[in-house]
Parts: C-alpha cells; sequence; structure tokens
C-alpha cells in the first residue's frame, strides 16, 4: 500500500468531483467501461471511482448473462439502451466486451463470428467517439496466482463464496487460454479513438489511484479540448502523462552470464542459428528482427554475434537513421515496407519504425496525432507482415542510466570507438525520463501476439547477446514444429 | 453519345491539368485506382484522363497477376513500393483490390483470408489518407449483356482477341458470382476516408465525362481545403456535387395495376403474409420494414394494406418524427436501436433514420461530417441487425413531381384529408431537385446486400402496394426455405 494512499486521494476526488460539474455544464456523456479478469477487482474499483461522484449524474449497469429480453436482440442493442444522455456518465461493470471474452471462452460464440464481433465493436465505439462521447475503457489484469488467491479467500467464508462462480474456476483453471483470448482483445480495440488503460490490480490501492489519474487526465484534457473548441488530436497539450504499465522498471538488470558460459552457448546457438536459417530459406518463411534501445545499449553488438555464421546471400541488415530527402517524400512506413523480406529471407533493422513513438514524438517532430495513431499503424504493418507468414520479433536492449554513462565514457576515451559517441547521445541522454516514458507506452502498446517486443536485460553484454539468440532459435523452432504438425 | 462531349471536355481537360500543378506546388500526392469488370473500359478511360496531365507528374501501374518477386511478399508490399512522392500521381489499372475480386473468384484466396484482407485494405487506406494522400476509388460497372457484347467484338478481330482472357470468360459465364464479390468489396471498403465512385461504364463517353467531372470535384475541394488548412470533413463547401448514377430518375413511373387485379392479388397477399407471420415468430426471425418516399407518395396506404392481417401483438408501426427533447441528448441512431425488433417480431418504421442523410443535410441541421459519415454508419448498424438474423428491408415510395402535386390539391380540396398537408409539404417540394440528389446518393451508398432499398413506382396506387407486400413475401419466403435447407 502506497503511503501517501490517502492524501493522494484527498486531491483527486476533488478533482474528479469538479470534473464532472464541468462535463454536465458541457453537456458531454461520458461512457467508462471496465473490463478485466475475475477477482481483479472491478466491482472495488467502481466503488472506489463513485465515492467521487454526484449519484444524481451516473449509473453503473452491471453486465451478466444476457437477459430473456436481450438474448431476443442483437447484442449491441443492450447497451445502446444504456447510453448515458448529455452530462450524464454510465459506467459498466463488465461491458459490450463480455461478448469476445467469457461469451467466447464459453464457446457461445461461434468461431466465425469473432472477427466480426471486434468490428461491430470498433464501429460502435467510433460512432460513440465521433458523435462526442468520452469513452474510457479500462483493463484490470492480475496474475493467475493472485487470482487463486482471492478466490481462495472468497470461498473461504460463506457470505463471499457465492461469487466466486464454476466459470471464474474454470477460468482460472484455463488461465492461459482465457488470458490469450484478453490479449486479441486487447489489440484488436485498442483503437486511436478508444484506447485502452491497462491496470495492474494486483495492488488495489495502488490500482485505485492509477484509475483516477488516469480517469482525471483524460477528462481534464476533453474538458479543454471543448473549451477551445479545437479537435483532440490537434490539441498541443496532448501528451498524456503515462500513467500506464513500468515495463522498464522490471527489468532486472543484475542478470549476468560468466564469460566461459557465454563462449560455450555463443557457438551452440551460432551453429544453430547457421542451420535454422537454411531451414528458413527452405521453407520460404521470413523474418524480420527489429533492435532498438538505449544508445549505448548493445544494438551493434548483438546484431553481429547474431549474423555471425548466417549466410550472408539470406539476410541483411538495415541500418535505420532519420529519414533522407526522398524518405520524407512518403509515408513514414513507407521505407520499411520496401525493406520487408521475402520469403526465406531475414530482415534485421538496426532502429526501426518505432522512432516514430520515440524521438519523433519527444522532439516535437511527429505532431501528437501522428504519433497517437501510429501504434496502431505499426500494429497493423507487422499483423500484414505476420498474416503473410513473417516472424517478427522486437528487441528493446535495455540498460541503466549509470551503465550508460559508463559506455559513454569509455567509448570517449578509446580512439576507435569515439567516433561512436557525439553531443546528440550526451543530448538524448538528459531526456531519459521522457523516453522511459514514450517507451514503457510503446512495449504495451505495440506488443502483440503477431509480434512481441522481447526487453533484452542488457547491463551485462554476454547476457544480452545470448539471450537475443536464444529468443530467436526459439521463435524459430516453434514456427517451424506448428508448421510440421 | 452527349452531343456536347467535345465541348465539355474542352472545358474539363485544362481544369485538370491546372489542378495537377496546383496539387505539385502543394506537394500533395494522389493516388486514383481503377476498378470494375472486365471490358468495362479502365483502360480506356485512363488513356482518356491521363490526356490532362504532364506526363512528367504521374505514373500508370497496370496490376495483373503477382510477379515472382510479389508473391514473396504482404500483398501490399507491391503497392507501398509503388506510392507516388508529394506532388505526383499514381495511377492504377485494378489495385489491391484484386485480392479480393479477381484472386478471390480464383480461389487464391482462402474463404477465412476474406475478411482479414478486407481490413487490411481499410488500414491502408486510412494510413494514407491520415498522412495526406488524395486516394480516388473508380469502380466502372456494365451489365453482362454489354460485356458479352465487348468481349465478341474484341474476339473477332485477331488484333485484339488477346486481350479477352480465359479468365475474362469465365467470369462473364458466372457474372452473378462474380458480381456479388463485387457488391461485398464495395460494402466493405466504402468508408468515409475513401468513398468509391461508381460510374456507369455502359457508355464510354458520359463514362469519361463523370470520372473527369468527379476527379477535378475531388480535387478542386482537397487543394481549397489544403489552401485554407481546414479539415476536409469541416469544410463547409464539402457538399460535393453528385456525378453519381441516376437511380430514381430511371424508376418507371408508368407501370399501372388495374382495380379487380389488385383487389384480388391484395387478398392473397394479405393471407400469405398473415400465414408467414405467424411462422417468422415461431421461427424467431426478426424483421424490420423501413419506409421512405416523397411526401404523399403513398407509405401510409402501404403500411395500412401491409399489416392489415398481421397479429397486433406481433408487429409495431414507428412515426418517425423530428427528435424530441429526450432524443436530442443522444445519438441519432440510438432512438432506432431503442426499437429494433426482438426475435420473432416486427418492427415498421414510417420515415427511418435515413432523415439523417436527406432533411437533416439539406436543412443543414447535420455538418458535412456528420451525414457524410452517416452512410457508413447506418450500414453498419443494419448489418448488426443483420448478423442477428434480422431481415431488413428499405421501401422507397417514388412518385414525380407532377403526381405530388395532383395529390397535395387533392388533399387540401379533401376536408378529410386537408390535415395531412402543411405548408413544409410545399416548401420541401420545392427543393425537389436537392432531395433527389440526396436520395439518389442514399439509395447507392447504403442498399446492400444484407439491408437492400427497393424502389416503389408509385404513380398508381395499386401497383406501388401489391410490390410492396410481393417483395416483403418475397424476402422472408426466401429466408425461410434457407433456414429450413
Amino acid at each position: 500500500m502506497p503511503k501517501d494512499y490517502r492524501s493522494q486521494m484527498e486531491i483527486l476526488i476533488p478533482k474528479l468531483s469538479m470534473l464532472q460539474r464541468e462535463l454536465k455544464d458541457l453537456e458531454v456523456p461520458v461512457m467508462i467501461a471496465f473490463e478485466g479478469y475475475g477477482a481483479s477487482g472491478k466491482g472495488v474499483q467502481i466503488s472506489e471511482l463513485i465515492q467521487a461522484l454526484d449519484p444524481r449524474g451516473f449509473e453503473v449497469f452491471p453486465v451478466k448473462t444476457e437477459t430473456r429480453e436481450e438474448k431476443l436482440r442483437p447484442f449491441l442493442w443492450r447497451f445502446w439502451s444504456k447510453l448515458p444522455e448529455k452530462g450524464r456518465i454510465s459506467i459498466f461493470d463488465s461491458s459490450w466486451y463480455r461478448k469476445v471474452l467469457i461469451d467466447r471462452f464459453n464457446k457461445k460464440v461461434k468461431k466465425a463470428e469473432v472477427a466480426r464481433s471486434f468490428e461491430s465493436i470498433r464501429e460502435f465505439e467510433k460512432q460513440l467517439t465521433d458523435d462526442g462521447m468520452i469513452l474510457i475503457k479500462i483493463f484490470l489484469s492480475i496474475t493467475k496466482e493472485e487470482q487463486s488467491k482471492r478466490f481462495k479467500k472468497l470461498l473461504k467464508n460463506k457470505d463471499t463464496a457465492w461469487r466466486v462462480s464454476a466459470g471464474d474456476l474454470e477460468r482460472n483453471h484455463k488461465f492461459k487460454k482465457y488470458k490469450k483470448m484478453n490479449e486479441e482483445m486487447l489489440e484488436e480495440t485498442d483503437t486511436y479513438c478508444a484506447p485502452w488503460i491497462r491496470i495492474d490490480g494486483n495492488d488495489r490501492k495502488n490500482a485505485t489511484l492509477n484509475i483516477y489519474k488516469n480517469v482525471i487526465t483524460i477528462l481534464e484534457q476533453e474538458v479543454e479540448v471543448r473549451k477551445i473548441g479545437k479537435s483532440i488530436t490537434e490539441y498541443p497539450g496532448n501528451n498524456r502523462e503515462y500513467i500506464g504499465e513500468k515495463i522498464l522498471a522490471k527489468s532486472d538488470l543484475s542478470l549476468t552470464l560468466d564469460r566461459d558460459t557465454y563462449k560455450k552457448k555463443l557457438k551452440e546457438l551460432q551453429n544453430k542459428i547457421e542451420r535454422l536459417h537454411n531451414e528458413l530459406y527452405y521453407r520460404r518463411i521470413p523474418l524480420v528482427i527489429g533492435f532498438e534501445g538505449w544508445d549505448a545499449g548493445g544494438k551493434g553488438g548483438a546484431i553481429k554475434r547474431l549474423t555471425k555464421k548466417m549466410d550472408p546471400r539470406g539476410y541483411v541488415v538495415h541500418p535505420t537513421a532519420a529519414p533522407n530527402a526522398v524518405e520524407r517524400q512518403y509515408h513514414y512506413l513507407w521505407r520499411f515496407w520496401n525493406d520487408v523480406p521475402k520469403a526465406g529471407h531475414i530482415t534485421i533493422f538496426d532502429r526501426t519504425w518505432y522512432g516514430r513513438v520515440m524521438v519523433e514524438r519527444i522532439e516535437g517532430f511527429a505532431k501528437p496525432s501522428e504519433w497517437q495513431r501510429a501504434y496502431k499503424e505499426m500494429n497493423d504493418m507487422e499483423r500484414d507482415w505476420a498474416d503473410f507468414g513473417c516472424i517478427v520479433l522486437k528487441f528493446w536492449l535495455n540498460i541503466d542510466k549509470d551503465e550508460q554513462e559508463r559506455r559513454f565514457k569509455e567509448r570517449q576515451n578509446n580512439p576507435d570507438k569515439s567516433w561512436k559517441i557525439t553531443d546528440e547521445d550526451w543530448r538524448n541522454r538528459e531526456k531519459w525520463d521522457q523516453y522511459e516514458e514514450a517507451v514503457d507506452e510503446m512495449l504495451l502498446r505495440t506488443s502483440t501476439t503477431y509480434a512481441p517486443w522481447i526487453v533484452v536485460e542488457g547491463n551485462c553484454k554476454y547476457y544480452a547477446r545470448i539471450k537475443v539468440l536464444e529468443t530467436v532459435v526459439e521463435a524459430i523452432e516453434k514456427r517451424l514444429s506448428k508448421e510440421s504438425k
């Protein structure tokens, strides 16, 4: 429990109350949808949230199995009939996503219906937000272990045992399968007009604070935008504070590998990759590997070890610099599309299209509307590639600030390496915190089932290189074994 | 051949040339995609269009079967690599739609792949237009008969015979099947950011004029918008002249039915509907029937005859007036979603949600951005209903201006009916031409395979009523026979 929980809430609650009044005056309708795993605390969090709200201005709708009346109508009907009128707030305790989550898990939704349901949902949300609705979608996640613990606790007490259903237990039992459905849902519906806010629900107090902060940030911004009559996408202040998961901070940079183990493993892995590369070529499977990371994070070294024994006719490394005069004449993804590997080939990008949401975002080279829609655009591109059969892997080479300083200085003092370090590198370093936020948001929004991000603990170069090679080997082997089935 | 073809072209060609120069100066890239049936004249029309263009500023890309190089990459790759740079024009003789048309027809695209391909295409187009690309999509249609004629002519001459492929002939042979794929494609990809321009290709000169006019209108508007720096959706002049198909003009209003046949058929049909209504109830199939039409077009009379023998517990008629104070607090589709029939019930709407693109458009109650995106929104809603199992039919009761005047006067002179006619009716009548354009565009954009429009020739009330009842009977019978298979 955060020490200052009470004091923070004492500031957040009146803020939210005031926003509700302002939205009422501005006649703006608001919908807040809560989704998440069983016992992740949807109900509790809703209770916390409405503490701040004038009860005459909101309504909470629990969404359970469809009633008889609801079953007799298209699935969105019950949500259309619960839309808030202008100036009011509707809160949904689970929502229209039920259809692609619990109902799907329970096989009430046919396989062929799933894709169409995602589309219906995207259209529904687009229609509402186009019309001026503020739509906030909150996803609470907890681990399987935490869920088991919470269920157990609820079941022990006969006053609360009824709250755990057979379905809950089944989804806990098959947590991995259900989680995959949730991940797919998050990918399919994390749109520009209605992005998901993902909240770590393992710590309830922290989750409450994060939900409050997110809801307040969004509402403040929407109020501001409506007051000045500007489109939200062009609103200059649309650089939302990132309150999402801190992914980089969780990376364990103490991991190391000794030199002997490194040497031994490296050789084994390189031999494996040589063999697997041939196999990829033979089976016509293309592979894309993107490298991003802190300056001096070790991208170059990792790429060198990765390609050591690859047949040079079958792979290419594209270093990505700022777009040149020709490239600036086109869409920012154009040059990456041009470089997509053909079937059986490998393309390695040393820095990638993700510059859009890092340097371009932070330096203002891309407008807020541009970098914000870029998450979806990049996901779409990678999905097109994956659909074609591409294996797509993205590595973030992570080091800490001290390690970076050490490496910068080492480079400066080494005449062979001093060219590698420029004033710009030192300037970027000053923006470390801004970058860290941007990277966290990028990892969260663009790590997908079809093109995952792998955060590589990079303080120890040996460890990092082996992790990269191992990940590539595993990904290829997984695909090959799937194809031969 | 339009008499004034030459003189019109003499005005249109320099206009387009000038626009090309302006777009070059403004550094705006343009893509024009031509799709349409075999021998509908794509090649000819492209040749006509480029007459106006500076050859240093455009390129034409014929899109054939994928080359070996192209097959080895995701299907959009070859189009990404052909994007125009800023200030240039790329013209595609058939395009990325090949995948969901010819390739689909040839079963090169798996069934499960089709939906995903539509999505990829929509995302591709959205990314480009978001980035400032002008994207114009032209669809040329001809009838099966005209196609046969053109193929025969080409085949007769050995210099042109090679232009007719075995595939062309097969698609001519299975015209209906191929047409259905084209219709589905038009429905799935007629988006707000890249709408389709449908051109009747049966008369080549007329088609050329229409293509020129459409391309010029769009480019003029885009130039204007870029000059004033406004979003295109809010551009006040965004009330494009309608140059699409004139559907109402084709309606044969001389059709009549004599009183005796009418009486006899009416009784038969009403008995049938009574029986079918029970069947619908029993099988839990909902039915939505929307009525639109000119004032005094005969909606009321048709609804009366349609419902005569229906069980009143199983149907309801909703008259749609201007939204009241409560309804104005919500999305314009909200009240129609609330009235959707439950399974086994019938809902008849006397006037519908289509007011959005007729009266609201013409009177300025809806902004251009609002009514323009409404086509897709209404299609989406109807598709949600259809997916649920709803039969959705929409009738346009068509009369001509003289007949309307006759009926207005008759009503005024009849004390029992004079309440039916107001000053507003006379005022609307003055905007007949504006309405006709709006209706034509509406019929074109929202008549779908899942919710078709039926234009009812209404000068003879007997004929009109029978056509309505017959259409309803056929639609129900078709569904029932499909379900019992």
